[in-house]
């Protein structure tokens, strides 16, 4: 085939490909809001080749807190859930437990009365629940929970509750170059065996607190032990090192909803040229829940303050949000 | 256009497009021995989609040791020529250095003498030369010192010290589908600067060890201090462990040189479906250097054994590489 020809048949099908692409919104689920015009006039602004703000592909990272900015967190942190059910579960096999705190009182109900018992307890909660199991055994036991559990006001399962317009933001970020990843304070092999499927955000990009593992040779089969010591928290300070140990290079946008991403937006915004950051605020109590400021979880208080000092984004969801949750979108 | 005339010249497009892939050989400075041979057989068997064997592109992890894998290790690891560099530069505002081990012997050019310290010896020098700077001051110290630093021996750049047949290897991979990543018992930060330039392999795909770092905020600027406190050691048993924390995900072939690299291949291998393992061994005294079982520096004792037993791949640098270095390629 002569080259001319060749070449004009290549640019015909890139054009002929391309198209839909223009076609529809990227972002059905955000209202014509201001939170909506600065996530497109800021992906316009780094991908345009023209753009003086144009930051290569490699450099397009994205990180997301999840709970409270991807997935829901209330009445608490699903991975608690996660927990309790394991607790119940685990609890024919820990007789004395019936008499021990703090999984005496969740063994009856009484969350509250176990967390009477403060860091300690939860972290001995914790441990009995996410260590003494291979990597590859808990990773099991995470998607059996994870396919069969449900939440207790929504009665969905608790990938459902993930929000919509996040899910249009990471698609619409990935068709623009972008790598997305989670910085979560959550269980990092607690999310690893769904947010492929769930976010479209591979395992290798998702970083959350962890506990130490151990190599060994069990009957000359090579396995990873989870043990009962932490690793990292994920949260706060932890933030931007957790970054730079897994991902290496600043991100130019972050997204969060709560004080404990306050530190990952300041680090994400600190770097030179363009820069994205964004905070959901969970403002409607009728779709979602409403709490901020004064909530034990996701407190938004510090970060809120200083996104408005600093002009970033801060998402009103009962405004911004035409669609809250995947399962209310019209069939 | 109708959708069978758009359809055959979109297949047009990708049957011109794809010819020259098949045009020239991808491993040029291999020999045809064993070797290469079982490299692009294990690459076919999980790239057809026919193969029973297949393996979708996002599980194709590999994952490199570098010292000796990727780049030479001899006469002694290249990042501990980095700190017998910086020990002379920050020598004059350590004007004690002069009477105090381990670093009057280094500043007099006794390796030997200040090692016999041992352990102590050395981690008082890594941490003196590696903590207490932040991460970007670091990197910028790394990227000038491997931009301008010689090899004692060839007298060439450190980077123009890797291997043809690795970096090839590297593209290769690629080019079917594979994400490769470096696994060395390095320093993450030490590497990272220079590896995309190099290896083609960006920061978020280098894995090594580390020391804490972090986060403070110095005059309203958010830096991540680097801290004279050991975080993770990556070589042996740590090797599955910091893969497993930072790609989530088993690999399907690894590559290493030496005894330190035995438990990722372990690892490696024991997964389900087709899975490749491959050492380098150092054959080659006139073209590069010949060690193996009674090295200090890069032992290939244990892991030699398992290979032979196990049937990995184990390359005879002397025999199965055409080339060794980049700069010695016909020009």
């Amino acid at each position: 085939m002569k080259l001319a020809k060749q070449f004009f048949l290549v640019a015909l099908c890139i054009a002929s490909l391309s198209l839909p692409a223009f076609a529809a919104d990227p972002l059905p689920s955000w209202n014509d809001t201001a939170s909506k015009k600065a996530i497109v006039a800021f992906v316009e602004r780094v991908t345009k080749e023209s753009s003086l703000d144009f930051v290569p592909p490699v450099e397009r990272i994205a990180t997301f807190d999840q709970d409270g900015t991807l997935w829901a967190e209330q009445p608490m942190y699903f991975q608690f859930f996660f927990i309790l059910d394991r607790v119940k579960a685990l609890a024919p096999q820990h007789p004395e437990w019936k008499e021990k705190e703090p999984f005496a009182s969740l063994l009856k109900g009484d969350v509250k009365g176990a967390l009477t018992g403060g860091e300690r307890a939860m972290l001995e909660i914790v441990m009995a629940t996410h260590a003494g199991m291979t990597t590859e055994e808990f990773a099991q036991t995470v998607k059996d929970w994870i396919a069969t559990a449900r939440h207790p006001k929504t009665k969905r399962p608790y990938t459902e509750m993930v929000y919509q317009p996040m899910l249009e933001l990471l698609t619409y970020l990935r068709a623009n170059g972008f790598k997305t990843c989670i910085v979560s304070g959550g269980g990092i092999e607690f999310m690893r065996p769904w947010t492929e499927q769930v976010y479209g955000i591979p395992p290798e990009q998702v970083i959350g607190s962890s506990i130490k593992t151990k190599f060994e040779l069990r009957d000359g089969k090579p396995v990873l032990v989870r043990l009962p010591e932490i690793n990292f928290i994920d949260d706060k300070e932890g933030k931007p090192v957790a970054i730079n140990q897994h991902i290496g290079r600043r991100p130019i946008a972050a997204f969060g909803n709560s004080d404990g991403d306050l530190q990952m937006l300041q680090w994400t915004t600190a770097g030179s040229g363009a820069r994205f950051a964004l905070l959901v605020h969970h403002t409607d109590a009728e779709r979602e829940w409403a709490y901020g400021r004064a909530s034990s979880i996701g407190r938004l208080d510090k970060a809120l303050d200083e996104a408005q000092a600093k002009g970033w984004t801060v998402v009103d969801m009962k405004n911004d949000w035409k669609n809250v949750f995947p399962f209310e979108l019209p069939k």
